[in-house]
């Protein structure tokens, strides 16, 4: 598919910096707010955001035909629910609005006055969807390998695991926006050296590097999606930190899975990067070297190349860069996913998070969790201050960010950022 | 705890039949819609609704300060958000309103006339709450034994489970109200004469009986409920069947638990029950064998004394109940859960649902599925009409039914029932 907002040669002209991952080709969606004006849906473009509710005053959207008020809600899932023809309208149009050959800076000074162009410095970002329901796949076949060999190095693989893309249900609630802070979560767990299990802090703080899709169109129960329309359902593509606690998950997991090993935290990145944006990215994925079951086939390119990296920051230090991975790894593709998912009759809903699974690679610095790069705490990895890490500390902030390449076009996804604050009294 | 309208002695000019789930110490919420009428929230009194739209209307509520737009949405949620003091104040004022010593036919005539008195028959019960997120704990030790002791006969329960209340996160989204009907499910499953595993229509459909409570506050994300507090924080109680595909589910959960032998469907009773109704039925809880750290421990009684039963009933055929148990049997309480669930900082929501898990109790005829009363397909049950089960066939329909009664008093919760039809084409 080849979309004329995609086109490399296209230039704004807004400033958009050369290693900037919001150049006119991409144009994500989000929703801000500032000290003077509620929430409101936005697209960035370099360090601006088109404040869409500005953009529709100037009657700029006027004949797109959808329901203009869901441009001023505090989430994006009324705007997704008007339909792709909508949002690829949308986006097309402040494509052509942006385009230019030179930076003008007067008119974005006078677009700025107007409200249209709000600099990303004074926005604050929000959760950019309501989140009806999440899953977490576990698609890596590094990331299983690797866990699954700590526990089992006869057996890492579990024997379902090359037939379908496993998963389970996680916590909508505790998803925030990048940049929200959290507290070192407290719990149950019991210590190798302990008889029985103790209540405490976390001393097994990780974070897991994943890539999730935003759903755009959902199913009714009953219905399922098959792997060749599932791309339709998508409406993007954000960045998320699964903030994990080793010690509480496994002592808790057996035998229904992770629970608050998991649900204190997780994080998102901003803007969500659609679809469309994603397209020239496409790549072969994994070779699936097991029959597996017609439900679960598909044709064509499945995989997105999107490099991936993980920094860790500890205060008034400069960051470590700690993992690099790339989203074509993964071995379970979004379509077999959702259709997986929905093969049973299960329904989803716009907002819904469908998130990857921690995205290993084969390399040892492209592990995307701390229990996989320090291996269970036997091989700490040492930090440019010279500070070692087994999982992470109190006060490190973990960043992680994501950019497709090609043709000389950045799509990029901004980061996903939390600080670590210690445990509440 | 003691309330007025909890008062054994109370009887309603509404007439009551004497083994109705539905006396005026009951009262519990629901939503309901009429051929003519949009939805409303509604209280029952034996076999009729009182809107409280019309109740309002005719200034009955004029005193309670909240807002009445809440009483006029399609889910308790806005109402619940009103606070406790609202629920109580609104309850005790309709059973003021209900009280008198004799049935009054023609009072009723009237009330019916002006649309504040709906007989269900005329009433399509709905969702009574949307759900943010739902929870299922397996807070049974004998099913959890059981279920165990097929597959480790020799060490059915797993260490952690006399320490916590286990539990996962379960699909909030395909939970329907009593009276949905659904297709079974298919997935992919590995049957014990296969080498590798199939797709098709389940042949292991089976029923959970649980209990669930509907939070009525939430907790901020990072603070925690504790054991003493976690009754505040509940609206009330809903009886549930977590439907399950055990072939699915087997072949699917290790190591991240049930997902798609779960998720395709789930239904609660139309009628919440206050958690103030059930005050009378406090009882004991059992005896907790080991220790168990602070934040786990209670004073007082714990459970609840509320009988539960499961019947089949096949098409143009009488039910059997193949299943007598009781919530009193469960080995860990609803504080203990939610304070379980938030120790680590996990945020709740209004409407929230958390399920008790399957409630078996020890005589064979006390367990909560099929899977136990049949024990894998090993004891097929006979049904009145002579044929046997091992799981649940089409056109079957399974009701669970449950109450709680003392000096004779009897609060039900209606039943939960789903007729199962065939896999869709």
């Amino acid at each position: 598919m080849s979309l004329a907002a995609n086109n490399p040669a296209l230039r704004s002209w807004v400033e958009v910096s050369k290693n900037s991952d919001f150049p006119i080709q991409n144009l994500p969606f989000g929703v801000f707010q500032t000290a003077t004006a509620a929430p409101a849906l936005g697209v960035r473009i370099g360090n601006h955001i088109i404040d869409l509710v500005a953009f529709n005053r100037f009657d700029l959207l006027e004949d797109i035909y959808f329901d203009k008020s869901t441009l001023s809600q505090a989430s994006l899932n009324a705007f997704i629910a008007c339909g792709k023809p909508v949002w690829q309208a949308v986006r097309q149009r402040i494509s052509e609005f942006l385009q230019g050959e030179e930076v003008n800076h007067s008119r974005m000074a006078q677009y700025e006055e107007d409200g249209l162009l709000v600099p990303v410095g004074k926005a604050q970002m929000l959760l950019p969807v309501q989140i009806p329901s999440y899953t977490d796949f576990y698609s890596s076949i590094e990331h299983a390998t690797n866990v699954g060999s700590m526990f089992r190095p006869d057996n890492p693989l579990l024997p379902n695991w090359k037939h379908l893309p496993v998963g389970y249900h996680g916590r909508a609630s505790s998803i925030m926006v990048s940049g929200t802070p959290f507290h070192r979560p407290k719990g149950q767990f019991k210590p190798a050296d302990s008889e029985t299990p103790i209540f405490g802090t976390t001393r097994q703080l990780d974070f897991e590097l994943e890539m999730a899709f935003i759903m755009g169109k959902g199913n009714e129960l009953g219905s399922h999606i098959t792997t060749a329309a599932a791309e339709e359902h998508i409406f993007g593509f954000v960045l998320f930190n699964d903030w994990s606690a080793r010690d509480i998950q496994s002592w808790e997991y057996v035998p229904l899975g992770p629970f608050l090993g998991k649900n204190f935290f997780s994080s998102i990145s901003a803007w969500v990067v659609t679809l469309d944006a994603l397209q020239p990215f496409r790549t072969e994925q994994p070779t699936q070297d097991v029959a597996i079951l017609p439900y679960l086939q598909t044709e064509g390119n499945q995989n997105f190349d999107i490099h991936l990296e993980v920094a860790i920051q500890p205060p008034q230090t400069a960051e470590t860069v700690v993992c690099k991975s790339n989203t074509k790894y993964l071995y379970w593709s979004v379509a077999q996913q959702l259709a997986h998912h929905t093969i049973n009759g299960c329904n989803t809903q716009i907002g819904d998070l469908y998130a990857s699974g921690t995205i290993s690679g084969k390399e040892k610095d492209s592990f995307g969790s701390m229990l996989e790069l320090a291996w269970r705490g036997t091989k700490p990895l040492q930090l440019i201050d010279t500070t070692e890490r087994k999982f992470i500390l109190d006060y490190d902030t973990v960043i992680m960010r994501a950019y497709a390449e090609k043709d000389g076009v950045r799509i990029g996804f901004g980061e996903v950022s939390n600080l670590v604050l210690p445990a509440k009294e």
